[in-house]
């Protein structure tokens, strides 16, 4: 278990976000962002990388995101809601596309599957955030 | 001077965004995470912090929205256009944010001064590529 | 649980660390760098915030090595073992200062204890790699 | 040119490095990072993929690195000059291998040639900083 829903548990400020549906996404935006680093360097180590390509970048694209978007859903005080609108929408739609661009693989390489489901995880939890905000 | 237009211009495939205006995207967005990095820090210096503290958070934001927004653009298969644009969207509207706070401090901190200029200069920078895009 | 764990169990090469060690450093390290992230913005919600201010910068400190560490020990062929444990020194070492500092501030802040907690958990899993990568 | 210079000239508190070198680590680690994570991609486009990968992930770790260097030099307090010692020494460690690894592809890859440049001239200006450092 993260340390998250403790850190929200003890926030000296208030919130008016469900501590634990916040604190499963960031949870699920952590084990996403790490998933897909160790996803891509799986397919370098596959035989036909040249067909894991796309995969590979997705999957960076995908950390990338996550990162970016648990950075700024840790920091509790949302002056400009669209940011974290925008940045949760783009977070569900590269989370998606390399979910899957993962899934077409999950039957030959299990790591890909792996990685489609921490995808999947990632891409609800940031929905079920983006609709607690509204 | 940075390599980004250099790696462009050697870049094994083709792209159909204009070289000059990408590389200067990626320049801008490079500039103006590390800008918020370090005025994050310059305001953790001042006396008065307690009344540097959004201006601290929308930094924090802004450096890691302009840090996953670099990597994604620098990644020129762009297989889903609707992450890029999001993340665009999101990029232009934290530097807008962060470009105004850091603005309001920038009589009394010529540190916050230096900041809104890079944050000003990313969100058209960002604006710009969006255009191209479409 | 993370997918860790999973994904080095799918790895298609081998490694020679054994894979329950390697998936609990790789859990440590994104729990300390979201715990630090977000312990940073607890202490910049803390009325004292002028005390705050070195716990602040270590934690901030703390999450960025924190991060580039998983990244490295994520991909599993070190090519220059060398890296990895200077990384893996350099990450002991701001752990141990950022948990010292918020042990300091643990009795008054709650969110200080936590991260405290995750900063020692990870110092000791980046020594535990470390002793058996020699 | 980026604002690192700027925003070191406008420090609310004093630091004992001196300016324009401090200021020229952080344009050459920011530069490189950027470098790294576009060379990465560049590899992925090229049709002799699999002779990439060592070089692929070497860039991976290279920009890792170099952007938590880039965090943790920019923060000017160095509460802790261990950390950074040995953050820099593993950035000198990885832009070299790194570099190495360019340079081999660098005839037949320009991408590579450009991205040989960025690891060698960060490598030297993290190595004038350890000195200066001592």
């Amino acid at each position: 278990m993260s340390y998250a829903k403790q850190l929200l548990d003890t926030y000296p400020g208030s919130f008016d976000i469900d501590a634990a549906l916040l604190g499963g996404t960031i949870d699920a935006l952590s084990d996403c962002a790490q998933a897909c680093t160790a996803d891509a360097d799986d397919d370098l180590s596959e035989e036909n990388v040249a067909e894991m390509v796309k995969c590979i970048r997705l999957c960076l694209d995908c950390a990338d995101v996550c990162v970016a978007t648990l950075g700024v859903v840790s920091r509790r005080a949302y002056y400009d809601p669209n940011v974290t609108s925008l940045l949760l929408e783009a977070c569900v739609a590269v989370c998606r596309s390399c979910g899957d661009e993962c899934e077409r693989h999950a039957h030959n390489h299990p790591h890909c599957r792996v990685c489609a489901e921490a995808c999947r995880r990632c891409e609800q939890a940031c929905r079920d955030l983006l609709g607690a905000m509204k």
